[in-house]
């Protein structure tokens, strides 16, 4: 049986992990859209630059419903590499975990109940501020609003995110704060298009005018999107109420602590859960970005595709699509509740068979 | 201290109250509206016919964060006498029960996060059907999907409404299924305009052309509500995880179990809780109704507000309002919870001066 790794502050991850053994969990996923997406080449969460702002809806669609209703396939990459809900999916029937979807802004209502948090879409922050502030305090209000409604009755809080661009929006977000992150942000690409991203970001920061007065979730309305907004108010709620919280994704999840740190939070019981994939990326650094920002301990799934029947899961291998939907979180989940990862792998297979053939 | 009401079944009720005196409960409101709420008349569930279409986001707003933000105060009658949800608020905040809104179809979309059903309003059922079959289906399913997430975490499930004019939409329904109801169904007024319904009901029936060969999900889109549909759902999630289910409401409530008894469903562990002010409503009867549709035990708050210092609380002692936001069921489920009737009427008067004083 396949070990989960421990990339990050192994003695406090062991310990979370022993934690949250017992308890109960509730599976939260983040949905939002940002219009940075549409810049071609920067994300390729959906078949065109067009087709990813209907990726939210359809990541969550496929998740609860197994086929997507607002597109006619379950998200894709230009080069038809399905979208890695499909390890989240399988891994949510196992667990039996009781699962949410928020839409904290998506461009595509999606057609499965969720959480309206009445957000909007992030702009193209280059040329215009992502949200504006009075949207943002509806967000940041209304994640507060719905999680302490369940914060009682559950110990675990797993939380991932859809959210196409967003590695991009993190970067922006990160910069803006003056971490050093355009060489450690990953990129759902096999080729991170760093170069791309950066001018991006670059640009956007040229307009932004950000300045030390400002508040963190001001700067976060100019230059990051929903989803960061969204997730860390989850997560300083969770943290003030003494609950655990698994931060299911990859290097997005590293804007979430920039957030909390900046409110002057003292971030505990939160590890990020992620893969393998994001571990091995050459191109991006999470664990160096995490501990540059806030060291907390990072888990990974040891889940691999190698062996698989189907060109479209081996090329994860290669680095493609590598995370999102929370499917490296709720894989490291479904492994400290005992299901091993050759059990999702296997799942994995029948479930691409599914879709597909 | 001042007992529940036991206004039918009495020993399957006493029963189902000391089943539920432990346990895990959620509380659920449903929202919608629909347009026969416009019709003057018909509502007092806001100052005026086109404010009752505020009303359910107000509501959930005021229920939520203390005061509405879709409208300048929380929502009244034309004479000025609060909304239920100030007995609801006051009860959710003894309870610190955890609360989720649905938005089933609301007209005014509310600003509080809540459960989007991708729903949509009702129509005037006089002159167009309530809603496509495509939108109730979706409804259905989506309640569905959102109640089976939640129902292994849960041993209750309190089910309240908002929805201005849904007393019509009842009668409607109830009518179209040949259910001798036009002299049972409750209204918020102090003097129910059966006439005005009749003749709204007759009129919606005349073009309605319902026929016996017709499933129960296409008359209730037909003849119904936004509500009624999706409370159904939830009902029968609830009901075949074989969980205890309130109904938090008056004569509204009996439209789910014709429903569902056009389903073949078995009715179990269910208990419509709503208020003494609809027990002691000479126009309409609840008791008969739900007997001659599918006896289930019935209890009532005993709250009163005679004793009120404000006269638009002492005003539901003269048959406004009635009932509404699961106020009743609310209440009683505090009183089952060790929360005296005293404790919330004392609550309340504080609750109305600080919104009012």
């Amino acid at each position: 049986m396949k070990d989960i790794i421990i990339a990050n502050l192994s003695s406090d991850a062991i310990k979370i992990i022993n934690d949250i053994k017992k308890g109960r969990a509730l599976f939260l996923i983040v949905s939002a859209s940002t219009l940075i997406s549409k810049i071609r080449g920067i994300s390729i969460a959906g078949e065109n630059p067009e087709l990813t702002l209907y990726t939210p809806a359809a990541d969550l669609e496929y998740l609860f419903l197994g086929k997507s209703l607002s597109i006619d396939t379950i998200p894709k990459t230009p080069e038809g590499i399905p979208t890695p809900a499909i390890i989240t999916r399988v891994c949510k029937n196992l667990l039996r975990i009781p699962t949410l979807a928020l839409n904290a802004g998506c461009y595509v209502k999606p057609k499965i109940s969720n959480i309206d948090l009445n957000g909007k879409y992030g702009e193209d922050i280059r040329s215009r501020r992502a949200l504006d502030l009075n949207v943002s305090n509806r967000i940041y209000e209304n994640c507060k609003i719905f999680i302490n409604e369940m914060v009682n009755d559950y110990d675990v809080f797993i939380i991932g995110e859809t959210i196409p661009g967003g590695t991009t929006t993190t970067m922006a977000f990160l910069a803006a704060l003056g971490y050093e992150c355009y060489d450690k942000v990953s990129s759902a690409n096999k080729d991170n298009p760093k170069d791309l991203k950066r001018k991006v970001v670059e640009e956007a920061l040229r307009n932004a005018r950000i300045s030390d007065r400002m508040d963190i979730l001001e700067i976060a309305s100019i230059v990051s999107d929903p989803f960061i907004i969204a997730a860390s108010s989850l997560l300083e709620e969770i943290i003030r109420n003494n609950k655990y919280a698994i931060l299911a994704g990859g290097t997005q999840m590293a804007s979430i602590l920039a957030f909390l740190k900046e409110r002057g939070l003292k971030i505990k019981k939160t590890i990020i859960a992620t893969t393998r994939w994001i571990l091995e990326d050459n191109s991006s650094d999470i664990v160096s970005m995490v501990n540059e920002i806030y060291p907390i301990p990072i888990i990974a799934s040891n889940i691999s595709f190698k062996n698989s029947r189907f060109s479209g899961l081996k090329k994860y291998e290669e680095g493609y699509v590598k995370e999102g939907v929370g499917a490296g979180g709720i894989a490291c989940y479904s492994y400290i509740k005992g299901i091993p990862f050759e059990k999702i792998e296997e799942e994995v297979e029948k479930e691409y068979e599914r879709i597909f053939l």
